[in-house]
C-alpha cells in the first residue's frame, strides 16, 4: 500500500534521496482519513503525468498553515513516483544568495529537469525563495524579489520539450499572498494539508509518541482537547474544515511534535503544558485562518 | 478554408516554424461559431498589412483570461499568414534575463523585422515580459519593468522604414492593467479571445477528447454542467459575454484540457471530478470579469 | 499659401529633411478651419522668433489626444520655418537608451542649436521621453525618469547665448500629466491639436482617400456618423470643442485613417465597419477629456 | 541712485559680471513703488553683512510666481553690492549633472566664498536644483534630491571661517514645498518679488517697450486690463497682495514681456492678444495663490 | 541553585564567555517569583535540547521593553547550559557592516554551530539587527533590511545536520513589529521578560544598590512610587502584567538602575530624583504597552 | 561659579578646543532662571560619569526650537567637563559625504573615545546627520539614510569597553522625528532648551547687545513685545513653557540675535523691525509647538 511504502527505492539520476529523507524524519503518521484521501489524489497526478500525453506539465500546491507538514508530504509524494529525476528547491539552500543568484539555482533544477523523460520538482516554501516579509496584506507590502517571483511564474507555466514530462509539486502557508502575487492561476490544482482537527488524530499520533506512561492520562488529555473545541468525530470530507463558517482549532502535525516534546520536559506537569501548548497555538490558527478566508473572498 | 489549413506552410527566412507548432500543439478546435469569427478578423488584419499603403504598421492585442488560448491562436494567425519573417517574442525564452538584456532582446526582433518587406511579430503575455505581480489593481502596485514597458509602449507604435510592413500580435491576460500603464490606446484592434460558455461548445470538444466511453455518459455530463449556468444555445455575437449584464460562467480550453486530463485519471468518477474541475475554474472566472468590467468602466 | 507649401525647401546645415518628411507622410489635410488657424498660429510664433529682440527663446506645447497629428503638425510647422537648424527629439530614436544616454542626446541637441542663429527644436511626445507610465492621475505614480524631466525642465527655460534664437515645438497626449510634473509653467503657448469632430470633417477626410465607390454610400456614412453625435455644423473657434459643458464626440486624424483603412478590407461591410471603429475610439474619447477637464480643473 | 546704478563695476577676483549682465539683459523697470522698496531692503542686508560683527552670515531666501522676475533682482542686489566674490549657482549650469557632481559644485562655490571677506552667492532656482518634480503638494512626492538637500540645509547654515561675511540670496516658486522640505527655517529673511497687480504698473512697463502706436490704443489696452481685476490704485505696501482676503489677478514681469512680445507679432490684433494672453496667466496665478496660501496656514 | 549558578564555567571550544560577562555585568537580581519562574523555563528549554531526540532544534524569543533585561538573561541562560558551543550575534559588533557583511556574519555562526553536537546561539536585539526603523506600526514602514530578515526566518527554521542539536534565543522590544514581518509563528516559544512592577521588586532593588542612607527614607520612597500606582502585593503569575484589562505601571530593571544613579548625583533631591525618572519612564511604557496589546490583537 | 567658568582649559589629548569656542562665539547670555537650571543639570551628568561606576555610558538629549541655543550649550558643558576626550560631530563637517563615509566618521569618533578614561562626544543636529528632510510629520516620509540611523542607535546604546567612561550630547530640533525614528528611548535624560519667553529676558539680552542708544526707547520696545503676549513674570520651572495648555510665543536666542542685527541696521526704524521680526518667528515658533506636542501626544 501507498502509505507505508517508505522502502527500497533504487539510486537513480538525478535523485537526492538523503535530503528527501531528512525532511520527513519523523515519518509519516495516517493520523486521519484525509491524510490518505491526500495521498491519493498525489498520487493521482503522478499517474497522470506518467500516463497522459495532453498534459506534459501538472503542477499542484500543497498549502497549509506553518509546521502542518507540507514540506514532508511533497516529498513523500516525490519519492513515492519513483521517476529518474527528483529535486528539491528550497530557501535553506540559498541562505545569503543574491537575487539573481536565486533565479539561476532555480533555472538550473527547471532546466536539468528537461533532459529527463519524467521529473518531480519540489518548490518548497514559495513565499521564502521570493522573500515576502509577512503575513502583511496591504497592497503597499512589496518587499519581496519580483525577479524570483516573475522567473516562479514562468517556470511554473512552460512546457518542457518534446517527450519530456514534469511534476510540479509546490508548497506555502501564505496561500492570499501567493494569490495576489498572480500565482493564483498558475497550478492545475490545490491541495490543502490535512492538520490535527479531532480527538482522534490526537489519540493516534499521541500513542505513537508514548508521551503518556498510562491511559488514564492519556484519556484525561483528550477530554481537556476536546475542552479546547477539537471535535469528537472523524473528518469524512477532505475541505471539511474551510467550508465550515464556524472554525474549529487546528493545529499542525510538527507543531504538535514540538508541543509534546516541550511538554515531555516536565513530567510532573506534562498535561497541563500540552494542553497549555496546544491551545496557544491553536487559538492562533483560528485568527489566521479567518484572516485567510476573508482575504480568499 | 481557414480553419483547416493547418500543413504545408514552407520553410522559408525568419519563421521559427517548429516553435510556432509547439504551442499550438493540440490544435485549434472550432467549438464554437465565435472561433470562426475571431479568426475570419485576424486574417483580415493579415490582409490589411499585406495590401493597404496607408498602414504599414497594425497591431492588435489578443486578450482573455488565463488558459483561453491566446498564444496557440496568435501562432496559428502569424502562422497561416505565410509572411517571410515571423517571429514570437515571450517569456519563457527570456527566464533570467536582467531588465536590459530584455530591452535589447525584444528590440532586435523589431529591428529584425524591419528588414522584411513582409513581417509578423507575436509579443506574447505583455504582463509577464513586463513582469506586473499580480491582479491587483491598486494604483501603488509599481513593481515591474518601467523600461520594458517604454520600450514597448515606443515599438508599438513605431512605423517600419519606407516599403516596410509589420502586424504586431500581442497576447494578454490583464486588459484593465495594461491600460492603467498606458497599453490602452496602442493597439489599432483588441480581440477578446474566445472561451467556452455554452454546452455545445463543451459537447464538442468532449467528443473530440474521447473521455467518455458512451454517449449517455457524455449526455450525463453535459447536463450537470447545464446546471452550473453555461448556456445551451449557441453564441451568435462575438461580444455576446461581455455585453451582459449577469456574467455567465466560462472557462478557457486549455484550462479545460488540463481538467480533462486530471478527471481520465479517475475513470470511476470522470463525470464528477470534470464537473467539480470546471465548476472550480469557472467561479473564480466569473468573479475576475467582475473585477475586469469594474476596472474597465 | 503657407498650408500648401509642402516643397522646395533647400537642404541646409543642421535639418534632417527625410526624417521630417517620413513623419507627414500621409499629408496634412485641411479638413477644418480649426486647421487653418492652427498653422496660422504657429507661423506667428516662427516669425516672432525670427524677429523679436526680446524673446531669443519661445517655447510651444502642442497637445492632443493620442494619433490626434501632433507629430505630423509640429514637423510641419518645422520645416515650414526654413531655419538653418531643424531638429527632432523623439523617443524612437532612443529605444532602450539608459537615463543618462537620453539625457545627453537631448542636451546635445540643444547645444547644437546654439551654435544656429535660428533654430527649432521638436520635442515629441514628452511623456514617452520621461518614460510616465501611463493614464493614471493617482499622485502615486512615480515611474518615470526624474533626470530626463529635470533636464527638460532646464532647457525648456534656459536662454539661448547672445544672437542665437530657438524656438521649442513639444508635443504630449499628457496635458494634465505633465502639469502635474511642473512641465505646466514653462511653456509661452498652448495649442491644442483639432481632432475630428463635424461632419464636414469626415466629408473631407472620407472623400479624400476615396473609401466609398459612390455618392450615396457616403452620404449614408455620414448620416450615420451624425447619430453618434458629431456636429453638423462649422467649428469657426478653436478652442470650441473644450470650451463646451457637454463633450462631444471626437477622433484624432491618425486613428480614423487607421479606422478607414480596417473598414476597406470588408468591401461588403465598409460602412458598419468604419461607424463601428468610429464609435470605439470616439466614446473612449469622450471619457478621457472628461477626466482631462476635470484634472485641469 | 541704487535703482539706476547698473554701471561701471570694476572687474574684481572672483566675480562673474557677464553672467549677472545676462540674466538681467531685459533692465529692471522700476514699476512700482513695490519695486523700491523690494530693492531698499535688498540693500540692507548687503549693509548688514558689511558692518554688523555679529551675523557674519545674512540669507535671504526671494520667492515668487515663476516669470516673476527673481533671478533678475537676485543679480541686481549681488552685483550692486560691490563685494570681491560675487557667484551664481544655477541648474542651467548643471544639465545632465549625476547627483553627487552637483554637490560638488555646488560645495565648490561655497568653499570658495570662504577665502574672500565680503562675499555674495545667488542660489537660483532651488526647486530646480533639488529636482523636486512639481507643484504636487502630496507628501508622497519625494522624487527629488535628497543629497542636495541636505548639503544645501547645511550650507545655508555653515558660519564662514573667522573673519569672513557671506550673504547668500535664494530663489524659488515653490516656497510651500521649500518648507515642505525644511527650508522654512533656514532664511533670515524672505521677500516676496513684487509682481505686476496696477494698471499703473501695466502703464509704465507698455509704455517701456513701446508696444502701441498711439496713446489712444494704450487707454484701451488698460481699460480692458483694468476689466481683468487689476487695481487702479498704487500699491503702498509691499506685503499688500498676500494681506488680502480676496485675491487680485497679478502677472510676473517676464511672463508679461513674453505676452508682449507674441502680440506684436499681429499689428491688428494687438490689443486682443495682449489682452487674453494676460488673462490666461493671471487666471492661473490667482489659483495657484490660493494653493500657495492653503499650504502655508 | 540555577539561579546563584554564576560561576566556575569552564573554558570550551566555542564559547566567548567574556562577551557574556560583560551584558551581564550588574549581576542578575532576583526581585520577584517572576524571575524565578523565567529562569526555571529558560533550562527546560536547555533540557529539551540535551535530551529529546525529535526536536534537534528549539528556538525561543524573549520579549520586553526597552532596557528590561532581555541581553542579559538570554546570556545568563546561554551560559548556565554549559553547551560547547555558546555565541552571541548582537548588532553592536556590526556597526557599519553592509547588509551582504550582516548576512554573511550571522550565517557563520549558525554554520559553525552545526559542528557542535550542543550550542547556543544568541540573537541579541533582533530589530537592530534588521534595522527597523522605530516604532511605527505603519504598514508602509519598510526602511529594513530584507536580506537580514529573510536569512534570519530561514535560519530559524533550518534543522541542523544529523547528530546536531540547536538552542536558539532571539531578543526583542519589538514584538508586534517582528509578528508583522512574518517572525511571529517561527519560535517554539516566546517568554515576556519580566519588569518591576511592584513595590516588593523595589524595594528589593534599593536595597541592594544602597541608594539610601537609612531604612526611613527608603520606606518613604516606596510609599510615594505606589503612589504612581506600583502594586504592593506580589506577582504570582508570569502572565500576570499582560492579562489585565487596566494597564499598571512597570519599569524595566536596566532603566531602573539608569534612574537610580542619575538620583544619586543629587542626595539632596535624591527620593524626587528617583520618583520622577521612575515616573517618566513608567507613563511611556503604558503608552508603549498599549500600543502592543492592541497590535497584537 | 560655573556660569562664568569660560576661561583657562587646558589643552589636552583629543579636545579640539578652537572648534567648541566657535560654536558660541558670542557668549552664553544668563537670560533667565531656566538657562541656570539647565546648566545645573547639564553639569550633574558630567559629575555622574565622572563617579558613578554603575553606568559607563550616559546620554542626553538638548532638544528644541531651530536656533535655541542647543550647539552652544552642547558645547559650554562640554568643555566644561574639562574631560581629556572631547569632540563634536557635525554635519557642517560631513557635507558631500556619502552614507557610508558618515557612518565611518561617527563610528571613528566613537572608537577613538574608547581608549581614554573619560570622554564626552557631541552628536549635533541629529536629524541633519540622518538627512530627515523636514517637519513632515506623514509615516511615509522616509527620505533619510537609515544606515546612519542604525548606526547611531547602536552607538548610543552601546558601552564602552571596561573602565572607560562616555557622556554623550545630542542635539536636535525635531523631537518627534527623532521619537517617531525610534530614537525616543535611547536616552537616559531629555532636556529642553530654554528659548526667550519673558520680557525679562529680552530686557537682559537687549542691554547687553546694546541696540537702544536710551532707556526710553528700550522701555518703549519692551512694552510692544509684551503686546505680542510674552510675560512679565520671571520663569521659576524649567517646564513651564511645554507644560502650559495655552501656548506662549516664544524665540530662540540665535534668533533673537538674528532679528537684532537686522533692526540695528535701520536705526530710524529699529523698534518696528526689532518688533516684527520677533513677531514673524515667535508667531512660527506657536504653530510648531502646538504640531510638536501632539506629535508627542
Ligand atoms: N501526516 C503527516 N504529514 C506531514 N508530516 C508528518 C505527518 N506525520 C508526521 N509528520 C512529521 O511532521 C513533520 C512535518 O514537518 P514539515 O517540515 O514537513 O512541516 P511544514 O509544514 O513544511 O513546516 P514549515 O511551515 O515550517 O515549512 C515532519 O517531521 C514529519 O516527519
Ligand atoms: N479554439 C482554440 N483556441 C485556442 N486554443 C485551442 C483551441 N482549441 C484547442 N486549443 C488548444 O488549447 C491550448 C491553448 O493553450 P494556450 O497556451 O494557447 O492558452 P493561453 O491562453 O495562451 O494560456 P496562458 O494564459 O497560460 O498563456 C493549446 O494547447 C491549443 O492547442
Ligand atoms: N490635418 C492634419 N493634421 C495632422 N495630421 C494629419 C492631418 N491630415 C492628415 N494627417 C496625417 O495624419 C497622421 C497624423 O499622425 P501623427 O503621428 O502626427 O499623430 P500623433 O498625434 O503624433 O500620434 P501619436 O499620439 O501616436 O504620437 C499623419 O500620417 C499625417 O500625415
Ligand atoms: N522690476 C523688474 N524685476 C525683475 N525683472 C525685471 C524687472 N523689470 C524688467 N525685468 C526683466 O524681466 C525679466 C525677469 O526674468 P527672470 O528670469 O528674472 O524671472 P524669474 O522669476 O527668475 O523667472 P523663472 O521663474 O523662469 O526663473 C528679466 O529679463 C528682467 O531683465
Ligand atoms: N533580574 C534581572 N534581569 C535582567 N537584568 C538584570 C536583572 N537584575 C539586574 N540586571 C542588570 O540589568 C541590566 C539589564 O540590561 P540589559 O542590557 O540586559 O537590558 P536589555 O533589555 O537588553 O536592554 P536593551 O533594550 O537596551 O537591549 C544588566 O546590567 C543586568 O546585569
Ligand atoms: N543662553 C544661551 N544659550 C545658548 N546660546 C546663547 C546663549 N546666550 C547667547 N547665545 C549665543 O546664541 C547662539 C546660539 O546659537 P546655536 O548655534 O547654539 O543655536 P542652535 O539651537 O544650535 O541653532 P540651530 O538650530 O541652527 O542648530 C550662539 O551664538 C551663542 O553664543
Ligand atoms: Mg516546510
Ligand atoms: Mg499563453
Ligand atoms: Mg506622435
Ligand atoms: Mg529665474
Ligand atoms: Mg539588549
Ligand atoms: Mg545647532
Amino acid at each position: 500500500d501507498f502509505l507505508n511504502a517508505l522502502e527500497e527505492v533504487h539510486p537513480a539520476f538525478g535523485v537526492s534521496e538523503e535530503e528527501l529523507e531528512q525532511v520527513m524524519q519523523n515519518g509519516i503518521y495516517d493520523f486521519d482519513t484525509a491524510v490518505d484521501e491526500f495521498l491519493r489524489r498525489g498520487k493521482l497526478l503522478v499517474e497522470q503525468v506518467r500516463s497522459s500525453e495532453r498534459t506534459p506539465l501538472v503542477s499542484v500546491l500543497l498549502y497549509g498553515s506553518p509546521g502542518s507538514g507540507k514540506t514532508a508530504l511533497a516529498a513523500f509524494i516525490a519519492k513515492e513516483s519513483k521517476f529518474p529525476f527528483i529535486k528539491l528547491i528550497s530557501p535553506d539552500n540559498m541562505v545569503g544568495f543574491m537575487e539573481s543568484q536565486k533565479v539561476q539555482a532555480i533555472t538550473k533544477v527547471f532546466t536539468d529537469s528537461y533532459k529527463s523523460p519524467l521529473s518531480v520538482v519540489v518548490v518548497d516554501n514559495i513565499e521564502r525563495l521570493i522573500g515576502v516579509d509577512g503575513l502583511d496584506y496591504t497592497p503597499v507590502n512589496d518587499r519581496f524579489s519580483n525577479s524570483v517571483l516573475q522567473t516562479l511564474l514562468v517556470l511554473f507555466a512552460r512546457r518542457p520539450p518534446k517527450g519530456r514530462r514534469l511534476l510540479i509539486i509546490a508548497t506555502s502557508s501564505l496561500l492570499s499572498t501567493l494569490k495576489k502575487l498572480g500565482l493564483g492561476e498558475v497550478f492545475d490544482s490545490e491541495q490543502l494539508v490535512p492538520s490535527i482537527t479531532t480527538i482522534g488524530a490526537f489519540n493516534h499520533i499521541l500513542r505513537k509518541v508514548k508521551l503518556f506512561a498510562n491511559n488514564s492520562q492519556l484519556e484525561d488529555a483528550l477530554q481537556r482537547l476536546a475542552g479546547l473545541g477539537f471535535r469528537t468525530g472523524d473528518t469524512d470530507d477532505l475541505d471539511f474544515a474551510t467550508d465550515e463558517a464556524f472554525p474549529t482549532p487546528e493545529i499542525g502535525v510538527k507543531k504538535l511534535l514540538s508541543v509534546i516534546e516541550m511538554a515531555r520536559q516536565e513530567p510532573e506537569n506534562v498535561t497541563k503544558r500540552l494542553v497549555d501548548g496546544v491551545e496557544a497555538v491553536a487559538r492562533k490558527r483560528v485568527r489566521d485562518k479567518n484572516a485567510l478566508r476573508y482575504a480568499d473572498a
